[in-house]
This record gives structure tokens, C-alpha cells and sequence, in this order.
């Protein structure tokens, strides 16, 4: 069989298509993960536009750590209102570690230590959660 | 230029492979998503072993939900005892959708109602947090 360089380039895609929108591969590629790091702020102006963005902002600069293996910022979702939802939070992040030392890592790190120092006159109250992740 | 299949099926290899790794894919994988539900139960009888491993035995049975774009169960990580710190709850389950409604498919789904039916007798309190993922 003889293959032209355009169907090579379009069985690639393909190939890297199908892996990239695939849950097993999302699962291959996290997995070393076993810890999350869960963390919601309550502002000291509740519902502040601006407060919130700057946190945000400050937040996005922790992108800049490698012991961090994936990072989502978010806000307060519009999901039904339920009596067990605390929808209070003003900003939260997400994050997922390999390990505990990576934790360490990050919380240990100039630019995390920077945020804190630039944004903690922002929040009244910080939550923390950090779960080991259990297989199966 | 010629191509062997060979050739074809390494490069589709190396492309895949690279595509796995890359921590760029799982974000490229994850685009979809936008709602981080994340779940954090206290038991009844806090502590108890055989309590805790039921539930998680229950939570294990909502991987069969397809709504769910990723979902991760998990118990109190051993990170670094401090204030802000919540590490007081027993089990807690971690959940990514692509969408408000996909969440919603996944509260009205039988086997989430069945789960909440066979193991609500388990715990005193639940804490859910919504989030909306905020691009950039």
C-alpha cells in the first residue's frame, strides 16, 4: 500500500483526535494524580466584581508552578439550589497533585507565597479541602 | 514520498503517545468541561471503617452514570495539619460535567437515586460545592 503524506497527515489527526477526546486517555495521562487540593475564598466585600477579579487574576498567576498538574478557577455554578449546596463561596480553585510532596511544592513556592502576600486583604475566610484520591 | 504502514502506524503511535502525555491534551480532552461537583459526606458513626467503605462502594456504582465526564472518590488527604484546613469529613467524591445539564441528567439519574437510597442511612451531614469553571 502507498500512503500519501496527506493521509498520513489525516490518520494522525485522527489517531490524535480520537486520543484526545477519549476518557481513557484523560485517565492515562492523569494517572499518577492522587491528591486533590480544593480551596474556596469568602471576600471581604462579598459579591465584589472587582475584588473577585483580582483574585482571579491572582490565581491565574499560579499557572506558573509545574507541581501543579492541573488547575481550574471558578466561581459559584448555576445548579439548582439545594438545601445541602453552600453557593456562599465568592472564588474557588482546583487543584490536582501527584503527591503530597508536590502539595508541599506549591505551597512552599515563590509564586504561591506571592499570591497569598498580594491577595489575602481580599478574602474573610478561606476553606480548604485536600483529598487523597482512592483507586477503584 | 512513500509511506510504509509501518511507518503510518508509528507515527499515528508517537502522535497518540505524545497527545497522552502532554499536558496541553488534557486540556485539549477536558475542553468540554465547565461544572466541578464536589461532594463531602460526614458519617454517622465518623471514623468507622466498614461505614466508610460502603459508602465509597456506593459512589463507586455512579461510574456508570455516562454524564459523568470524570469522577474521583477520595478520603482526607495527609497534607499539613492547619487552620484553614477541613479534613474533618469521612468520604468525599469529586465530579467533572460538561454542562448544568449534565448535572442535572446526573441528580434525576437511577443509579444516583438508588445510590442516595441505599446509603443516605450512612451519614449525618453532606456539603456540596458547585463550581463553574472561569476560562483563562
Amino acid at each position: 500500500m502507498e500512503t500519501s503524506r496527506r493521509e498520513v497527515a489525516a490518520m494522525i489527526a485522527l489517531g490524535g483526535a480520537g486520543i484526545a477526546l477519549s476518557p481513557a486517555s484523560v485517565e492515562a495521562a492523569n494517572v499518577e494524580t492522587n491528591l486533590v487540593h480544593h480551596v474556596f475564598f469568602w471576600l471581604k466585600r462579598p459579591g465584589s466584581q472587582p475584588d473577585r477579579e483580582r483574585l482571579l487574576a491572582g490565581l491565574r498567576t499560579l499557572r506558573g508552578i509545574s507541581a501543579i498538574q492541573r488547575l481550574e478557577i471558578g466561581v459559584p455554578a448555576a445548579t439548582e439550589n439545594r438545601d445541602v449546596v453552600d453557593a456562599s463561596y465568592d472564588v474557588s480553585e482546583l487543584m490536582f497533585f501527584r503527591s503530597v510532596e508536590d502539595h508541599k511544592t506549591y505551597q512552599d513556592h515563590p509564586l504561591h507565597r506571592a499570591f497569598v502576600k498580594s491577595c489575602e486583604h481580599l478574602w474573610a475566610r478561606v476553606v480548604v479541602y485536600d483529598m487523597a484520591i482512592v483507586p477503584g
